[in-house]
């Protein structure tokens, strides 16, 4: 089934040990559609410059996105430079060039209303509410979002929260929100904000699943969570985008499938390791360019292998 | 089969977000001995002063622990005081008092000779070498350190890797002794000094494996890691040998098995991971004192289930 996702389709200009590129093709809904590609249909809502050109769409278009929803405005698309010289964990923003984006107002095409998935990338809660009333009947709705908009956004988000059933966000994003340093704890606190799960991704220790059942008391209680593993990599060359390849891998192979099982969660978190991995291997999503199914497939295998421990009867 | 383990029997003075201590039983042959106890018999080699009281040796005889090894000097017990209050992930250290344990020379009892198994807990890597030298027969040995020896004590440390089986450190302790930030480089590197294996502790986001199979080729070539989770927890009273009870529960399991299979590694990884969720849930070692064999097996059983996904045919 289809995921329409809304988010930033940008340029980035990129320093890490392994070397500098200007302005390669970023955005979170970028990275999202991209990973999200090999599993299932893949709709963008976003907004770019005069910059990017017929070669730029045609990135999202070799692997079958749906790019109508991506308005083209006058002016230069969103830009964004950051360095990773200091710590691979941790980009430092060196440049944050709104442009186009600064004026953005999602509107979602009619061909777009009949998606099954919703994906609200991080971008002002604004504007991931807009999305979420424009479509109201999805089967699902998953988001992401980052230390801004939890600091100096908080009411907006709080309005995104309530309307998530799962929120992808990393370590220091989930404690900064609940305001709590136990995660087990501020994982509580979030899914009282709304989520019905949260998935807390950490880098290369891997994620956890944090799950809220209301079903039977109508007040939280959380059942057990659940751990994936990341893949071991002999190299980092541009960790850019890595949580949105997660969010696209998991959510993707999550819309693949005929029913939200909790198997199906599980595995979704191993493919979200997976595309999150081979984002990493190369600048932007080049890596993702020349991937294939084949390849997804064997490194699920192997992150099965290295976490797999044999159940006894 | 029985353990020999040396290093440490100590108090600590602690400081945590959950409150203070003064002098409770600590160290780290100590607390490897009580998280091992529950799966083989453990004897160690240590020393205390005049303050280590029958009543405090009877913490160890109430979990079948050999405390023949444990040579009473005069002067007072090694002593270490540590705060949390910053980051309950990293101890700020007070105070280091060696007392008695600044001239320790380990003697092993001749009731010890027959042990198939040798922990040489974190300390100077002399004494590691010492205690291995008196036993050249065991099965398997095993040993930590820390960063003062990584960084001050670098060639005597040497000599202790090439004579390991498994090495268990953390993650900056890994980075540290082999000078290289992606840790599955760095752990290429640390088995390169000798260890078979190396264990790398996460803290809260579990442990991975590293396997260095020299068998067919005498170069060193890395088999599959393996990646264990932890148990997300709600509280962390106090995080003061988590490390040295995970090493315990680690070490005990393998010592308890007909056999060293990959299997049997990997289920050592995770009751580790039991010993070390158990450690941090009261100061010091007091959560062991009424654990059962069922706690255990529960927790693993619950490690399963938060880390398992079905593999097919």
């Amino acid at each position: 089934m289809s995921i329409l996702v809304v988010g930033s389709v940008a340029f980035d200009t990129l320093e890490t040990p392994h070397g500098k590129r200007e302005r390669v093709q970023g955005g979170a809904a970028f990275h999202f559609a991209m990973a999200a590609s090999f599993f299932t249909d893949v709709r963008v809502v976003g907004v770019v410059g005069e910059d990017f050109l017929p070669e730029h769409e045609e990135t999202l278009k070799k692997r079958g996105v749906d790019t109508t929803g991506i308005e083209h405005a006058e002016g230069k698309s969103f830009h964004w430079a950051g360095s990773y010289m200091k710590s691979l964990s941790e980009a430092e923003t060196l440049a944050t060039d709104l442009n186009v984006f600064g004026s953005f107002a999602p509107k979602i095409p009619a061909s777009y209303l009949d998606s099954d998935y919703l994906f609200l990338a991080n971008i002002d809660p604004v504007l991931q509410l807009q999305v979420r009333k424009q479509m109201p009947d999805v089967k699902l709705v998953a988001g992401d979002t980052m230390n801004y908009w939890i600091a100096d956004h908080r009411a907006n988000l709080e309005k995104v929260l309530a309307e998530l059933d799962v929120l992808l966000i990393n370590d220091g994003e989930a404690r900064m929100l609940a305001g709590e340093n136990n995660l087990l704890k501020a994982a509580r606190k979030v899914m009282e904000m709304g989520p019905k799960s949260l998935v807390v991704k950490h880098g290369e220790y891997g994620a956890t699943a944090f799950f809220c059942d209301r079903s039977f008391t109508g007040v939280s209680h959380i059942t057990l969570p659940f751990r994936a593993p990341a893949m071991p990599l002999d190299e980092v060359v541009d960790p850019t985008g890595a949580g949105d390849c997660f969010a696209g891998g998991f959510y993707g192979y999550i819309a693949s499938q005929p029913e939200l099982t909790p198997a199906v969660f599980r595995k979704a978190l191993f493919y979200g390791g997976v595309m999150g991995s081979y984002a990493v291997e190369s600048f932007g999503t080049e890596r993702l360019h020349t991937l294939t199914r084949d390849d997804i497939e064997q490194r699920f295998r192997t992150l099965q292998e290295i976490s797999h421990l044999e159940l006894e009867a």
